[in-house]
């Protein structure tokens, strides 16, 4: 693909309760630069209707200011909920009433005047990493969202690979303690059950009720953790044993050389990362040992952003359909 | 790839303790077939130089018989041990002195006069399936070995995936209980401490001291088990719900859409898959229910040799190394 100068993407980051719209330029060799400041709004109730209206304006505001009449190439809307990227809709939103069946490819490409892409969040992030971030010059990676849930995408062979149905990548809902914590899925004794933001608060909650300054939420025992707090350090020591199990066996099956980790990881940093390193070594063999780079993610907090602008720009390329 | 009907392949399964040497001509559209009865010794001991003799003999005493004075057009190696498909070397066989960094793809090239190409046993039995057997058309597979121990290939997006150090695969290595049972590679807890035929007779041993007719292995416990052995079925259940533990997180990794068994699974039959099919089910969201597909091996007894033929005629083309 010729980097061409006058390229513009826009992108639509949409979250569960959060909807983000950023417009991109071309920079040549290196990654796109953003134009502007991305539109943020918490999701308007009422269904899709307002806010599709609101993601339009927002894309037309930032062409208009930052445009340089030039025209979009192309539209990347990286979402939360189940979807169908085949044919570009969002199937629901958790908590969003209203949001069925949504052909947001369509509507946007309709709208504006570009030719639109639809893909789920944690594959969006993983190629975002992949070509912009923490994950360049890697050739078999997995990027873990590890925020209120833990989700994957996976880069294999240089492609972005989403299984039978869209489904790959379900990482945070292996079993890692058969019978083990409930999980929000239904199961029991998911990774997502004991080191995703949920999984961290659920384990939190016996602590507290012994002793109301133990921190409740991931981000708090975080801060926690950074102040000093022992008891802070420790559970985030075991949460880092827990990932750790998880991802040792994504390196069995897979034979990785890149694992990059999202939000909380990487707001903990090395207070997360030493005990997960060490963790991981333990559990893998000398021959899996070696080569094996594990990293915080280099694009957060503006990960969701680019993620939209990956969609946008390169999602072809990615899945090996062409020069995109 | 134009199927040409005077093409012939030479295949050799090089296994721990036995080598089989095997003639296959193309049939068209057909999967190609067997020429003469392949031939088939117990590894001598002394080093490869008297293997790769009988090796090389053996492809020319069935070229001879049943060439009709064509000659080769490619050669595959299955090996069962440590070995690097990049330079076509074996590294090792376990419990065989002397079998260190054998070229093997260089001297059976030279020796026999046509190109030859080295994958492991568990990859390249993945791509015969696939091609030729329980595999046929399905996207994303993975074959599980399930003999002495368990190892899978994995076809992947329609290629097959070896993962960033040709190590991918290692299922049976993904751990299944915390701090379970101990396991041949130094690990606790993996699957194949517990669903492989060594993990079974390990689970065995303790009913065993308790009673002397309990069978010893798990041919044994099959063999017990279709006589009707009430203990026998219910071990055999045991190993079905481990052995659904692994592929369930395989599953929501992976989002397969066909999950091909090797020697025991498919020796028990129905007897396995029954109890599996139920246990696998109740472990998956209902959205990866729909679709996925567990089969029994189609070419066992004979897959070792199809393995080979596999290596030889289709390798390049299974990595997407133009048309082959």
């Amino acid at each position: 693909m010729a980097p061409n100068a006058s390229r513009l993407h826009a992108g639509v980051d949409l979250g569960g309760t959060k909807i983000a719209v950023s417009l991109w330029k071309e920079a040549g060799e290196e990654a796109p630069c953003l134009l502007g400041e991305p539109e943020r709004w918490e999701t308007l109730p009422g269904g899709p209707r307002r806010n599709l209206d609101l993601m339009v304006g927002a894309a037309e505001r930032l062409l208009a200011r930052h445009g340089e009449g030039r025209s979009l190439s192309s539209i990347g809307i990286s979402g939360g909920g189940p979807l169908n990227p085949a044919t570009g809709e969002i199937l629901s939103v958790p908590n969003l009433p209203g949001w069925v069946s949504v052909p947001i490819t369509r509507i946007l490409s309709e709208r504006l005047q570009a030719p639109a892409r639809l893909e789920n969040d944690a594959n969006a992030c993983a190629a975002a990493e992949w070509l912009y971030g923490a994950g360049r010059g890697a050739t078999h990676m997995a990027f873990l969202t590890c925020s209120t849930g833990i989700g994957a995408g996976l880069i294999l062979d240089g492609r972005l690979y989403r299984g039978s149905r869209f489904l790959a990548g379900e990482v945070g809902h292996q079993v890692i303690v058969p019978d083990g914590l409930p999980c929000g899925c239904g199961k029991r004794g998911c990774l997502e059950a004991y080191a995703s933001g949920a999984g961290i608060a659920s384990r939190l909650k016996p602590l507290r009720e012994k002793n109301p300054r133990v921190p409740a939420t991931a981000q708090e025992l975080v801060e926690a953790a950074k102040a000093g707090d022992w008891l802070a350090v420790e559970v985030l020591r075991e949460t880092a044993e827990y990932l750790a199990m998880g991802l040792a066996n994504l390196i069995y099956i897979l034979d990785l050389d890149r694992i990059v980790l999202g939000t909380i990881p990487t707001a903990a940093g090395d207070l997360f990362f030493g005990p997960l390193r060490d963790a991981l070594l333990r559990r893998l063999w000398p021959e899996f040992r070696r080569g094996i780079d594990l990293r915080p993610s280099a694009l957060w907090p503006g990960l969701g952003d680019y993620a939209a602008l990956a969609v946008a720009r390169d999602l072809p390329r990615l899945l090996g359909e062409g020069s995109g």
